[in-house]
């Protein structure tokens, strides 16, 4: 017997976003060919890069003066002086820099690598390399998204913000969700009882990490330019919560 | 446009799993009902725990004799001593020990809480509760599985057995490959180029840990009882490499 199908699309063919550009204009297109419709309870994830050059958030490197704290931690590193230093300024804390390392808390409380600035997918002549930053809030970014989709199709499916984050303690990366809207990105399942009527050991289910790592199976890195895909299917009462409630707060860290 | 697809099926209806019980068999049953049959390219994702019941990973904690180092972390974070006694006895280090949390690097190189020992979802009379210990080595077993299915079935699909993982800074867990055969658990993208012909910043991808949080989507924890999900319409070229390829060496851990 089966039970429970989900199904991951993804869209592709979408034009370059250029700064400024219209992000829901050009997905509402292309969500506009699936059929069926699009659904409320269906769940757009869409990469951060796209986001983010729609919102205009490149930087020239040769525009970059680096101080002396990042000049030296380029040193340990071996990065680029120009990117620490817009690292540095995108984040609260260093954790860790060692060669070809540098780990840091972004402003938002993500505990990241480079405070996610991507140098790769910016094209640009020689001398004017541009890198990206992430959106200054994933959340109301995901939640401009939304309502914008809602006004262009009528509906508006949740939406997620992902990227792709390195773990500690496992090698390789996968996506997770940097912003939502419309779905409950944390789910509490505390109260909850087994089949065996014991209460459930796990009370919290990062359903938003969940589905940004589903959708990074169709979206990749590199040439196939997947950056939305669409996840129909998915069965959750739970109340909708941010990507916010992910991060987990400080003062429950045990790892800095 | 849209282009790849990815299902997810969610299988039930299986019957309780028992020590010793010929998984294989009732996964194969399960699995022939579905329409179109299953493929060599299909990934088929399997709970730890019922594997771990199949092999008998079962102990009854009457029988545990807590040792001295057991009851002092028993004391620190207020859980049963003979469960902690078993804890020590799968790990090789512990890692955080605080009120409620028991955060240890498994024999297996895993770090995770309560080196992945289950006391819910296993039925016991009063006095005589088990609790349920990863499976011996989870690659083997995904491997053994894999065979047992290709021989009922005559074809193999992809294995991955899953376990629901804490994140350090991330609340909320998600579903990752304890296990892994016939599958690219990581895959090697170094040398790969982006769009603008730059090198990848991200060279290494744990589609193994996505495609286990993929089917967490459909596996919840409780109720539901959805044992096993299979997913089709993968498309890699990558080679196929087990689940230890996904934990990270200790010599490069930064946060021990």
């Amino acid at each position: 017997m089966s039970v429970g199908a989900l199904t991951l699309t993804g869209l592709s063919g979408l034009p370059e976003v250029l700064p400024g550009g219209d992000l829901a204009a050009l997905l509402a297109v292309s969500l506009a060919t699936l059929s069926p419709a699009t659904a409320a309870a269906d769940v757009l994830v869409v990469a951060q890069k796209i986001v983010s050059k729609s919102e205009g958030r490149l930087v020239e490197l040769a525009s970059v003066v680096p101080g002396t704290r990042a000049r030296e931690l380029a040193a340990t590193t071996g990065k680029d002086a120009r990117l620490v230093e817009l690292i540095l300024a995108e984040s609260t804390e260093v954790l860790r820099a060692r060669p070809d390392v540098l780990i840091v808390r972004h402003r938002l409380g993500f505990v990241m690598a480079n405070a996610g600035i991507d140098r790769s997918n910016v094209p640009a002549p020689a001398g004017h390399e541009k890198v990206l930053l992430l959106p200054v809030d994933p959340d109301a970014s995901a939640e401009r998204l939304r309502a914008a989709l809602g006004a262009r199709l009528g509906i508006a499916p949740g939406v997620i913000i992902s990227d792709s984050f390195g773990r500690p303690w496992r090698r390789g990366v996968v996506n997770i969700a940097l912003g939502a809207c419309g779905i409950p990105a944390l789910v509490n399942r505390r109260g909850e009882t087994d089949r065996a009527g014991r209460a459930l050991e796990v009370t919290e289910v990062a359903l938003g990490d969940a589905l940004a790592a589903a959708a990074g199976l169709l979206m990749g890195e590199a040439a196939e330019g997947i950056p939305a895909v669409l996840i129909r299917g998915l069965r959750t009462s739970a109340p909708a919560n941010s990507a916010r409630s992910l991060i987990r707060p400080l003062h429950e860290d045990l790892f800095r």
